[in-house]
């Protein structure tokens, strides 16, 4: 039986995991940040990636579901709030990125209803919500760890957007730009919680395999569209698709 | 409300789904049975392949958990014995397929334990096991029927891949050669309890929707595998990859 890591080598090796896999690697990402992408591209990406975003609050809600450590639920029901807002003075997270998919110049009803997006984002999507449905809780704490490594690629994103598409400014990035304090905080919280409670080896392998795993999902999703809508530009039967000429 | 199809107009759109759909059309099919892949190419597939040959038995033991119709049970149970074998007479379609990996040179270990698969593979797959595990029965029977379109797609596989690669030989393709009839026998059952039991508009609608579905797990598993080892040829990290060179 090998003996647990510290806390501290944990840490260690699950950044290691984002620096090897987290998705700002991606030659999608290169693209898209760098300007290299036609607004149809970038408007696919906004409007697959809104199924995650929408996703993200069922998955939340199913970790509540599990816990009956109330101070767990206190801290992790912001995620919830952050995400579907209030309807009152917050408008949530999900609103933010269709303010996105808007200025965009894509159909409200059209993005919401999700039939344009890749088959492949949705089974990755839902995989996540399985996942943090199915594992166990530490495991399904440490799959949010991904958003230790979110705060530089959304400045890179929010730096990179605005300076190189004249179709995006300020207003369209808002979601980006609330992310960056959002994410640390969430992310803190999920570190130091995994950090506590993975005590035994296998337990703390398995909170890298869950980063590792989510790091896969997010992976997955850049990996179909870059298929559908960059090489060889693929787009399957049914899925959103550039009008012809462009 | 609209009124039901007839029995026969319902079984025309669903044949209309894989004349639109069905994988046979995918650019990764006609590169492996025209001869035009690598053996690390074909490997590829196998492997990737393996992990929807390991879940089928998950999938039909979920459906007969679903059901106190003992003729269905009886009927489907079929399937769970085709694929897992008796291990004494009887070797089923999981040992067939890895007579193929097996053939193909892949370490038996290594294909079994789908370490080296695509992340987007188990994703497609698990959506599968999911959508038999919750959706209505008729829609979960009905995400079956995929099988009406295989036999046509076996008999090109068989003839070009045996023709087209010197690593393939009559053995490796047993697989293929068993489900020409099976896959026959269980379609028309499966098409059968469809037509008899999606009697009103709405479970007509959803079990054209369960096709169009099957035809999307079918799908997005070579979109991944056309994404990684053809165009632009980026496996993701962790995933089986050629040895350098090749």
């Amino acid at each position: 039986m090998t003996s647990p890591m510290t806390p501290d080598e944990l840490e260690r090796q699950i950044r290691a995991v984002g620096a090897e896999r987290y998705h700002d690697k991606h030659p999608f990402h290169r693209l898209l940040h760098a300007g290299q992408l036609s607004k149809v591209q970038v408007q696919a990406w906004a409007l697959n990636r809104y199924c995650y975003q929408a996703a993200v609050p069922r998955k939340d809600a199913a970790l509540l579901s599990r816990t009956s450590d109330r101070d767990l639920r206190r801290a992790w029901v912001h995620r919830l709030l952050d995400h579907d807002g209030t309807g009152a003075d917050e408008e949530g997270g999900i609103e933010r990125w269709l303010v996105l998919t808007d200025g965009l110049g894509l159909d409200r009803a059209y993005v919401t209803s999700m039939v344009g997006a890749l088959p492949a984002t949705h089974f990755a999507v839902e995989a996540y919500v399985a996942f943090v449905r199915e594992r166990s809780l530490v495991e399904a704490v440490a799959s949010s760890l991904t958003e230790l490594f979110a705060p530089s690629i959304h400045r890179e994103r929010i730096a990179g957007m605005l300076e190189n598409y004249d179709f995006i400014d300020e207003a369209v990035m808002a979601y980006f730009r609330r992310r960056l304090t959002q994410a640390t905080r969430d992310a803190d919280f999920a570190l130091d919680y995994v950090k506590r409670h993975a005590t035994s080896r296998k337990l703390q392998e398995r909170v890298i395999a869950a980063v590792r795993f989510k790091c896969d999902v997010l992976w997955a999703q850049l990996d179909a569209l870059h298929h559908a809508y960059v090489t060889p530009g693929l787009a399957p039967p049914g899925a959103f698709s550039p009008p012809s000429g462009t």
